[in-house]
């Protein structure tokens, strides 16, 4: 089966993104949003991402325009899907909008075209009967796609491994290191890894074993790395990792996300705020003495 | 109070690192081990490590040669402990043997002396009262001592605040950054947030979510690590693993602690043995192309 148009469902940040990297790998382009400020913000992120890429000369101009021609923006579903071979699907993370919007699209997308998602911590067998198509129907996971270049592959137990094969290779079309996550798991394997993580730390700090830059100190010197839990917290956003850590049910983890929520409440949200659980922009984790 | 003698009670791998920084830091180092085998091991150790630093020249020959002459060994514990003013104690990690050394140390060693246990798992309160000076009783946990140079500090309830006081300005004079443990919490603050990640990779693999290399390529991609947990389980040692994860009460932890001891029965702990999760000397994790 040959690719060679790929719809982008919901033109947030990842949308944007994803959409980006497949114009570059030479693939037609159809962007849709519900907004239209989506879908002008979308466009205006591009040519700053195609620029920034042009000025570290990663790409040169003509690259970067050839890219731009291929990628069209539309508020019309109809017309998005139009010729698609392949939907990637980038919407608000909330089962009832996530389920409209590929009831819709089963309905409205050719017959040939692969189904993909690139929920968070949803599960693709949670909307893939309503698709219509379950058998075509993947989660096609990006992180960040130009940073992490990772893209998990997650099929549901009725997807066709013809379309999980056919995933490796369009993953690594866009310049993606693909994994597959062999049966469905909420967060796949590094959300896994890293809320687990998070979530000791949290213990350690709420039961008051250790203060914040004890636990970060711990961890960067033995792990060489350059931040430790709370910093890497601070950088996703603490109204992000509140809204994670709620959802969990057990009482170290509750205890952590009230924590979380003081911060919320104060508009300490992170780096983005300016303060978190350091202040920036000059966080104590990144001086020059912090590991003496 | 002024520390100018340190015991070192059990000369294995850390109890000869310790003293060796020791009597770089300028320390006089009593170094005891029930066994000769031992004694003249860390012996070798020592000479080895010294001429290592001299080659990388980190020290010079002399400096050597002063921090060799502060040392002396001995199988007779009330030799060794005579003028210590802090004692060190790594024996083997085992609460009855560990019960019976602090029993004959709190006899034998001068009234004034410090008591510090480098313990990883057990609790400084489990055998603080035997050494019959609770007050002066503190963990005292070193990581790797020239690599990793981190040193827990972690009292017990009973401990004197001035005990702890004091070890954060030896630590630091052992050329370690101290890390306060606020209250007792076994494994500190590092192996509870390794062992809260290794779990969670474990329960990825033995509920057949993904395969060791997608795993480990998950946390190297998006953390820009050189190894995942598999790599650093690997290095760790899968024999070691096994010993921490087999004290493990969940279902999950027990799942892999099954599977790790599959691989400790066929004589495959890891790097040491050439063969664990990865084969060596060249693990597929390193080879170039692991991450493209």
């Amino acid at each position: 089966m040959i690719i060679s148009t790929i719809g982008i469902i919901g033109s947030g940040n990842l949308g944007t993104r994803i959409g980006l990297q497949a114009a570059l790998s030479g693939y037609h382009v159809q962007v849709y949003d519900i907004q239209e400020i989506s879908l002008k913000k979308s466009l205006s992120t591009m040519k700053k991402l195609l620029a920034k890429m042009a000025r570290e000369e990663l790409i040169n101009a003509q690259t970067a325009q050839k890219a731009f021609e291929r990628i069209s923006f539309t508020k019309d579903l109809k017309k998005a899907l139009t010729k698609t071979d392949l939907i990637s699907e980038s919407v608000t993370e909330d089962l009832t909008i996530k389920t409209e919007v590929w009831r819709k699209i089963g309905r409205l997308a050719p017959e040939h075209t692969i189904f993909t998602t690139n929920t968070s911590y949803l599960l693709p067998s949670q909307f893939s009967e309503v698709s219509g198509r379950p058998e075509k129907f993947c989660a096609f996971h990006f992180h960040d796609v130009f940073h992490s270049r990772v893209v998990d592959i997650m099929p549901h137990q009725g997807t066709s491994l013809e379309v999980v094969n056919l995933l490796e290779d369009i993953g690594r079309k866009l310049n993606q290191i693909p994994i597959l996550v062999k049966k469905e798991h909420s967060g796949y394997i590094f959300n896994t890894l890293l809320i687990a993580w998070i979530d000791a730390a949290g213990r350690l700090l709420t039961g008051e074993i250790a203060e914040v830059e004890a636990i970060d100190k711990s961890w960067m010197i033995n792990f060489n790395m350059p931040a430790g839990p709370f910093g890497i917290l601070d950088n996703v956003g603490l109204d992000t990792a509140w809204h994670i850590t709620s959802s969990r049910r057990n009482p170290s983890s509750r205890a952590f996300a009230a924590l979380l929520k003081t911060y919320v409440d104060q508009g300490n949200l992170g780096t983005k705020s300016g303060e978190g659980f350091y202040k920036y922009p000059n966080p104590s984790y990144k001086h020059q003495d912090f590991l003496k």
